[in-house]
């Protein structure tokens, strides 16, 4: 066969296949999690990948809406787009784009079989169309979990303590929990004299602090706002926060419009978490931490690692989006691990915990020794909870062995001839 | 809120939500599957959901082809699909309707990074656009195990002993093992008097027995066919194998053109497989068994249990497949276990691996109780590797713990006060 009758064996643009090395890594950081969120008393649950295009255009996906992977209704052919008027004749659902938004379909679909609060986790899959670079994918795991009915900061503080002790348990120590609340960033805005519709705007502009820093904030806001005295009241507030290191000086700065039980369980959430990190890692009250989704409605809060520019993970309190789908209001609060960031951390910095089940490999010869021998041999050495592979001798035996080490075997035993075989001798393949 | 203006929560249309006990379940087959494919030296691999159209309309997908969940591409609005003449301007990519040809693909495109006998197991959803009926979702799990680069019977065997002992682990007895020959199949055919050019339209047309019987397939042939020496020869044979019930009295009636040597290779297989079975299942030679798939070149065998119309598990050796990608000829194996098919039996029939982590709830009295010290109590006692699910008390805490009950969880400790603890007592909850 001519090479230029093979055809292209690429995954499309943006997607990739994932070699077994690495999926052995993805598996076991995913244990680790999954283990934590379960000992946590959260229940596991699935949602479709596909949904509804109403659905996912709702408006609360913000800019992951554009990045939809939209399907095609079924049946279509080219004859009949020619008819067509709207895209909704077209396209009647696409892939999921994030876990929050289904979770919250989900509740609303399945209340009655649930019970509150309902505390839940999903690991899965969700697609995104952007530009495809260095390490990032169309294709990425999200590991979200979520407590829904609890209105209190209890569910806050579970969150955060599970989410830490699950990035704890897979080697990560240092990281800084950054956190704040909606209603505080709310408070700022306001005082500093922009109008309520202009705050979701200002918000936007204020998430850009990291890559932009103040200068450029005040720039982008005096572009957008003529109101200038606010820009600048905006800025000088922002800045005198920042400058201060402790959380308890922060709060004193904070105008008078913020309700005060908003900053008292704020700073409850924040003492506690402290207590608990027992000073494996820190958490910091960031007045200018607004996280992205237009959603959250009370405490928000992300995981910074010093060697990663953007967060690891985060979350907050969305209260009024489950309503949309039930009727009346049901609080929720949910964390997601960012886990292809954690994933690529943890490769960078060999940081990863060992494989303790040990593989070996059985060769035989196959000149001299029946491949049902081989085979009933691995049986019964298997019942031992072994993880044994059966392989046939190549001619180059030595390139089998070094293949076989790469591979995370680490030992192994070659059989010559079927008989004066008591027990099976296995070597070590280093 | 009015009703009116509640969004629907309803999954899109063939695509359903897990439950959390039903999600256990799930788990814990596939915990089960997934470890006994890692012990026989399987390595899990991934590839994207998604895939270029041009890979999935290649031809070898068969019927599949036409349920596929077709992807827009990027960015395209109403204005654009006007001036289109083809679909190929409108669609690029598809989800995936089975894992052998991304697994063909991945393997093409990854060959340098792997090593020959390539053994690999996938655990992952496909797509496929079907009528919805009870039981049936369009998108379900599907549990591969495959090698490729072995030529022999090796891996027919491996395959076999691994599938039947993941079913057995699962709780499974009893099964039957159906295996042919694609090479049996096409000289039974051919001495009947076909040619070689109808050899497919028959397989289909034989593949319904189970279905339509004799009389349906002898119908149907004499409908395509206009050769009726053929037809009634054919439907003959059949008829006769099949009143024979040992598979060595079946293997004497097959016609001279059979290659000896196909008919050794798959008795080796059977005779092989019948003493590992321990007569915990059964294997029979069925020459009437011919697999959906046209990919198949080789030996080819499903999996039958007897409270299930259709097989429970099926596969075979596609020798051809993966040189479309290759430009050279690698061998190929492969056993799926239909996932979903066997959870709907267990829960049929009540026969569920019993879950051994104990599942324990803290509830605290938010009265009398700060939800720190609950929080800390179980943190504690998590360490002793339990699951602690802690909650407030509820005013119906009756009803509170028989959800907890319906939920998996065994026992429960109620926190009423913070002073005279010394150690928590867990009382049943049945």
């Amino acid at each position: 066969m001519s090479n230029t009758n093979k055809k292209t064996s690429r995954p499309m643009r943006g997607m990739r296949d994932i070699l077994p090395l690495d999926m052995e890594i993805r598996q076991r950081v995913l244990s680790i999690i999954e283990d934590v969120y379960t000992r946590y008393g959260f229940v596991k649950i699935e949602t479709p990948a596909v949904e509804r295009i109403d659905l996912l255009n709702s408006g609360e996906g913000g800019d992951n809406e554009k990045q939809m992977f939209r399907l095609l209704k079924r049946g279509i052919s080219i004859d009949d787009i020619e008819k067509m008027s709207s895209m909704s004749e077209l396209v009647d659902g696409g892939l999921r784009f994030d876990l929050t938004i289904p979770l919250a379909r989900y509740f609303a679909n399945n209340q009655a079989k649930l019970f509150l609060p309902f505390k839940t986790f999903q690991i899965a899959n969700v697609w995104r169309a952007e530009r495809p670079q260095k390490g990032r994918y169309r294709q990425f795991i999200q590991c979200d979990i979520d407590i829904i009915g609890d209105k209190t900061e209890f569910a806050e503080k579970e969150l955060i303590l599970a989410t830490t002790e699950a990035l704890t348990k897979i080697g990560f120590i240092g990281f800084k929990i950054r956190i704040n609340d909606r209603r505080i960033l709310k408070g700022i805005v306001e005082c500093s004299g922009y109008d309520q519709s202009e705050f979701d705007s200002v918000f936007i502009i204020i998430d850009k602090l990291d890559k932009i820093g103040f200068d450029g904030i005040e720039s982008e806001l005096k572009k957008k706002f003529s109101n200038n005295e606010a820009n600048t009241k905006l800025v000088i507030l922002l800045r005198q926060m920042n400058n201060l290191s402790k959380s308890d000086n922060i709060f004193q700065l904070l105008p008078k419009n913020v309700d005060l039980s908003v900053i008292s369980k704020l700073k409850e959430i924040i003492e506690f978490i402290k207590i608990q990190s027992s000073g494996n890692y820190q958490i910091v009250f960031d007045p200018t931490l607004v996280r992205g989704m237009g959603y959250y409605t009370g405490p928000i809060f992300e995981i910074m690692d010093s060697d990663f520019p953007s967060s690891i993970a985060g979350g907050g309190r969305y209260d009024k989006m489950i309503s949309k789908y039930i009727g009346k209001d049901v609080s929720a609060c949910g964390f997601s691990i960012g886990f292809e960031r954690i994933i690529s951390l943890l490769v960078n910095r060999n940081l990863l915990t060992p494989n303790n089940i040990e593989k070996k490999v059985l060769i035989f010869d196959s000149a001299n020794v029946n491949m049902d021998f081989a085979l009933k041999k691995a049986d019964e050495l298997r019942k031992k909870d072994l993880v044994i592979c059966v392989q046939k001798r190549r001619k180059n035996t030595k390139k089998q062995l070094s293949e076989l080490l790469a591979f995370g075997y680490s030992s192994f035993c070659l059989i010559q001839s079927q008989s004066g075989l008591d027990e099976l001798q296995f070597k070590p393949l280093r």
